[in-house]
């Protein structure tokens, strides 16, 4: 099975309680693909940089099994550059600065070598870029799941409900849900967005933990409960990551296996908060992953019986 | 096996949301009795109430296999009040009245019939009240589980540190445990209480459910997505009453048996916020439980096999 990721590649600057870095690579695609890569290859990137980013970078996405045909270089222009600074309870956090440079002229590509691909995973883009790769797709994939944010919802309303009703699934926080539907409970908002296109749907709640929807069930799963949470850059997209990660490995996309990837998803997510950017996935390995899944299953197992 | 759970039996006036009530029957010791006596009976009751509680609700009680020897009553005097309003996203709520009557005189006494109970519920009391019912045991309970909030953190904290000492288990929300420990991270805040002398915490996180911790291991169980929470007064208590209640019922207070009494607590909460104050609680039968103990299990369980 093979995945495409389309999303921002970037540069951050990071602020948080416990330190500061002026310039860390990010972006969505890239924290996506650092993620799925450790389940799926190849990992198809679709993004756009500047002739600013490092190769460095590059060549150790290569590495690990991601293609990345469909990454734009765009001579003589910067990155995409975000910077943040996150306040002390690390689930809320003030943007400094949004430069977007050449994400600006973003127009994706699908490569005809990302053809077939069973799995595609939009990041957070302009609904129309969204469904522009959609429809650049000759054969639908399984599973197409997608990323958005209240800025589409504030600007581009009727594009976003375009796209939602051409995806599978729709991955958003808490408060992005409640925007989306106007609905302070996340059952009846997860009721409302299901009508709304995405067969499934997934509600992260940042440090406490995702849910998971469709039209007849429910799962939860906690994040994992951590001394320190370092930085929570792309902890959001290393969750989609992982999730759509496992799908692709298994090539199953049945609810039952929805929920191991909630699991493998939040695994991947508590590495990405233990230091910078993406520093952590960088070190992992498939024993540390093994591993951070048994605590998980440790965490929130039990054995009942009804009387 | 037998608990004894010390606490108030108050009126309640309570606005949400979705309506108010202007004089509901109320209190910990009430919430914990309610939950409880669905697992264990008898339960008994060490509190103190004006002449203008209600009969209907001792009688009530008494049908469900709570002792009332240990709720004293004083003639012309009222019964504890308190108000409060909940705002819209129902985790906060700001306190209109608190009228302590009987409470500010409450002595409790354990009668000789409560003597040899093997758990013991110290609902939210001064410390030094909590210490003087410790203190009255001949034998010492199996379980001893207390409750505080940050209020004896800032009038007393000299002696509730004395009665943490004395105890098994603290039971506290999220802001308490950070308020007593100054520590924000939740995880090095149970390393901290658990070092003052309980050799177990939970942690209630309200809608984000509940962590147990020992030295050794933690556990979480989230709280039910519900459509809506229509008042979440006493559901804490309800939760601490379900859980103590179970394992009063068992008699078994391993770690392993704990985590089951988190998943009964967390369902004896889901209901206590279905309807205003114990109204609820007062409805529902063991088929009814059991059920909603199915729904936990559906909620967060999950087979993954690791490579």
């Amino acid at each position: 099975m093979s995945l495409i990721t389309v999303g921002t590649m970037a540069f951050d600057a990071i602020e948080t309680p416990f330190g500061k870095v002026d310039k860390i690579t990010g972006g969505s695609a890239l924290y996506v693909a650092y993620a799925a890569s450790n389940f799926v290859k190849p990992v198809q990137q679709i993004s756009i940089i500047g002739d600013d980013f490092p190769i460095e970078e590059m060549d150790e996405l290569k590495s690990r099994g991601v293609q990345l045909d469909g990454v734009e270089i765009v001579k003589d222009k910067k990155s995409f550059f975000w910077s943040g600074r996150y306040h002390e309870d690390m689930n809320s956090r003030d943007t400094l600065i949004t430069d977007l440079n050449v994400l600006a002229d973003f127009k994706p590509v699908v490569p005809d070598s990302y053809q077939g691909a069973e799995f595609l995973m939009l990041g957070n883009l302009h609904p129309q870029t969204q469904l522009s790769v959609i429809k650049q797709m000759k054969e639908r994939p399984k599973l197409i799941a997608m990323d958005t944010m209240n800025f589409w919802m504030d600007i581009a309303m009727d594009d976003l409900n375009t796209v939602l009703k051409e995806v599978d699934m729709l991955i958003i926080n808490d408060a992005e849900a409640r925007q989306l539907t106007g609905m302070f409970s996340l059952v009846k908002a997860a009721k409302s967005i299901l009508a709304m296109g995405p067969k499934y749907l997934i509600i992260k709640k940042g440090e406490h933990g995702a849910l998971l929807f469709d039209n007849d069930s429910v799962f939860f799963a906690p994040a994992l409960p951590l001394e320190d949470v370092f930085d929570p850059t792309g902890a959001g997209d290393t969750f989609a990551g992982g999730f759509i990660g496992h799908l692709a490995k298994t090539g199953d996309i049945s609810f039952e296996n929805m929920k191991r990837g909630i699991i493998v998803g939040s695994a991947m997510a508590s590495f990405c908060v233990e230091k910078f950017g993406a520093t952590r996935l960088k070190e992992i390995n498939n024993g540390d992953i093994n591993n951070r899944i048994q605590v998980f299953k440790d965490l929130v197992s039990f054995e009942i019986e009804l009387d």
